[in-house]
Formats: C-alpha cells, sequence, structure tokens
C-alpha cells in the first residue's frame, strides 16, 4: 500500500522558494506569474494492508517526523 | 488560474532524502516501512485565463527552470 504525504507551507508564513520560483520565472520572461509556492510530497511504501490503519499511521509519521505543524499543513492520501 | 506541478527524481536515480526518511521513521519504531521518496510540489498562480495557453506556459517553464529532466520528471496539473 502506498501512502502520498503533500506538505505546504501555511498560508501567512513567508514562503521564501515560492517568491525565489515567481520572480525568476518572471526575469526569465513569463509574463502573467501572479505567484508561487513550493512544497513538499513524500511517498511511502508500507507494508500495511488496511486502508484506515495506514491513514491512522501516516497522520502519526507525519506529526512525528515528517511535518512542522508549527508552519506547515499536509494532506495523506492512501493507495490501495 | 492555478498550475501544480509534481516534480519526482526519475526511477533508479538515487533519493538521499527518501532513504534517509525511511530509515528514520524505522528508527522511531514505525514497523513495515517499505521505501520512501520525496519530490517538490510547485504551485503557479496564472494570469492567463486559457486552459491549454496555461499548460504550455507551465511546461515551458519546467523545462527551463523547474525541473531537471535529466534526473527528474514532472506532471502538471491545471486548475481552472
Amino acid at each position: 500500500m502506498k501512502a502520498i504525504v503533500y506538505v505546504a507551507l501555511k498560508p501567512g508564513v513567508l514562503d521564501a522558494q515560492g517568491k525565489a520560483i515567481a520572480s525568476a520565472l518572471t526575469d526569465l520572461g513569463f509574463v502573467g506569474v501572479v505567484g508561487a509556492r513550493q512544497g513538499k510530497v513524500i511517498e511511502i511504501d508500507l507494508a500495511e494492508t488496511d486502508v484506515e490503519a495506514a491513514r491512522a499511521r501516516v497522520h502519526e509519521m507525519c506529526d512525528r517526523l515528517l511535518v512542522n505543524t508549527v508552519i506547515e499543513t499536509y494532506r495523506v492520501d492512501i493507495i490501495a
């Protein structure tokens, strides 16, 4: 079973990478770039076979290691 | 209009972050973690209003700046 975790900065938290991307795109001549934000995706292969158990386990992984919940939010998709 | 770009390392390319995540999860006592891979997500706000034009523009952004196509693959979702 596979879990995909999408991690993004909370709204209001300064996203320096996102700002750098938006300004680099504009510098390269792309017009109409209003803004950009960068986050990360973590794909985890699990031996677990129960969807709900896997989801609970991955939420615990996020809270303990993968996500800084002070400044980041996350979403978990489980692919059976 | 919003574009979401998912960037991942190509299969076969060493993913040091992914390996570090998998081994840290195992060290924390999570059993059944078979592997992990880390990628990035870039969300771009565009002034463009045509979906196909936006998609073409974002593919060009990926090839020119956002993605190292030697070692990375990407997928673009356009959210109208």
